[in-house]
């Protein structure tokens, strides 16, 4: 395992001699409206799961999943969370040289670390917003086998088109590409953006978290949709009850109410971009700081006048607060920090505490 | 995923029509006195940890383990159930040759296919009621890189003693033994005869299942221990937060409270082995049958008078009763099935019903 993974609240406790639970952490991508309440209830109801074996490929949740985005079974995997999917991919589609469209999250490239599969990044830079350049992409994609897209982005909040997605797979129909959607549901439209129901694209593979939208990532549960053959090659290193039975179980309740989908996803998307507009109103006219157009639950920041991020961070987090020091992206340096929003009490908190940190009040 | 694995609830519940809880499973090699009452209350109390990622190591619970056991931390790996360690090592140790004590648990043969590892067989026969044979073992062990022991077996229910053990590993040092204690626990005087604590050995990896002993198959959480050169090895191709954070927070429970573990053990080993007499009494002298000892909590038997495991255990389970056909298992054939012992109405239950399906009733 490649260590330096996002914000550890448990560290900073530890620093500050605090309880783990006073930290508030805007270092994680999560929803803070979830878990939508009726999840922890259901897995008290059902805690008596955990003494028996669950489906050895989380067969009804798979169900589920393509019920709900009305596509076969056979093109759906559930797995121990996305990040299992990540990590297995580049074996199971040897994959022998990969392209990373970044700056991005680094277990990509971690995972193609460690099945010796060569990797490439194509770096947006902050100069058009790290939007990323799909030309520039195809540029690089002609020689990868394999192609790592975050849409939208993480933690640069671009995002791409569906149409710049499409040119892509067209354009290079021997590569695969496989595109992140996992902080997709938080952005406006999103069932127009995805990629998961579509059928016509052999070479493309898209991740679903349900860690982030529905805030359970401690449950470890997570989705990849593709072609029928892709998927068999993929089920082919399959571990049996790789998911555990509650995660199992609350995604099968999930899915068999899609009534309470909708609304839930809805509200998350009004709520995340009326506080995005407030936090980035805020801090508007700031010195020393620049902060990054999102389209979706965190945003990323670059401090302009020498301070680092790790003294930016520590000025923060001695309130308590956590945010993610950026400075291990590949294509990012210490300049840079992501603010993940919570609740707005948190979010104005945070604000005050950033105009602190940059010596503002 | 190779399908095949033990006996489908679900799919007998769906043949008889019945719901899925009238189904008495006696198909799993679980603790009949599991989970400890104490386990599922703490879930429901704990449940918030789902909205928070787990540690991405599982640290805590593994240095709970190491506590637990009198050894270093570096040298325990925790994982997402004990077979995601039997799929990932012939990977991580770049295993060639392996070479399987049988017969026994297929995922071994799976895991090392899934990898195209070469894959020997050394099976132990019903002469010597599946007796694992040390010399056989040992020439074989001789030309393979990887020797896979299950003590005590999974079905045979025969247990290998420790100076076999330490015999074929002072004398093949350059092989890796991996010995599975998964149903070890259920064992009599388990702690003399496991290798857990035992530090000595460099080629000796040993897996921890807390599925059985704990009946917590659900939650999917297992250990692996060894030196730690090999550790280190494992850790290298360790995806982040493989243990979810409801299984972190109950192992690390368990082992903070040790003063429970061994009262749990000791009432639960004592059941198995009377329970274990009782059954095996309650059959004795009824032709067609024939019952080999076992060490642990199941029972392995051989249908002498032409009548196939599938049938037998078709009669058993039109009585809503699961238990395991065996003929999949290399080294065995269609004349075997396994019973796993529950509690005593449903064993004496079961022995019932198999005088009534040999045609004794």
């Amino acid at each position: 395992m490649i260590t330096g993974h996002g914000g550890n609240k448990r560290k900073l406790a530890e620093k500050l001699g605090c309880a783990l639970e006073e930290i508030i952490d805007m270092s994680s991508n999560l929803n803070p409206l979830g878990p939508p309440e009726i999840i922890e209830s259901f897995i008290c109801e059902n805690v008596m799961k955990i003494r028996s074996l669950p489906e050895p490929d989380a067969a009804s949740m798979r169900a589920g999943f393509a019920r709900c985005h009305g596509m076969d079974e056979n093109r759906v995997v559930a797995g121990n969370g996305t990040t299992w999917f990540i990590y297995i991919l580049p074996f199971a589609l040897g994959s022998k040289k990969a392209l990373i469209a970044g700056p991005t999250y680094s277990d990509y490239r971690d995972a193609c670390f460690m099945y010796h599969t060569d990797v490439e990044h194509c770096l947006a830079t902050p100069e058009n917003g790290f939007q990323p350049k799909a030309d520039a992409i195809s540029r690089l994609a002609a020689k990868a086998d394999t192609v790592f897209l975050c849409n939208p982005d993480n933690p640069t909040g671009a995002l791409m088109s569906k149409d710049k997605i499409e040119y892509l797979l067209k354009k290079h129909q021997s590569t695969l590409f496989i595109v992140d959607e996992s902080y997709l549901p938080f952005v406006e439209n999103a069932e127009d953006l995805s990629f998961v129901s579509e059928t016509g694209y052999e070479n493309l593979i898209v991740l679903s978290s349900m860690s982030k939208i529905y805030r359970i990532p401690g449950l470890r549960t997570g989705f990849l949709t593709g072609d029928p053959k892709i998927v068999e090659k993929i089920m082919a290193f399959y571990q049996p009850w790789s998911v555990n039975a509650l995660a199992q179980a609350v995604i099968e309740h999930i899915f068999d109410h899609p009534e309470a989908i909708e609304p839930f996803f809805k509200k998350t998307r009004a709520y995340i971009r009326a506080e995005r507009q407030r936090f980035m109103e805020s801090l508007r006219g700031v010195s020393g700081l620049e902060l990054f157009d999102s389209t979706t639950c965190f945003i990323l920041a670059r401090l302009k006048d020498g301070l680092s991020s790790g003294e930016f961070c520590e000025r923060i987090g001695q309130h308590r607060v956590l945010i993610r020091d950026c400075s291990n992206f590949m294509g990012l340096s210490d300049q840079y920090v992501r603010f993940s929003l919570k609740k707005r009490d948190a979010n104005e908190h945070l604000s005050a505490l950033v105009r602190k940190a940059l010596g503002h009040e």
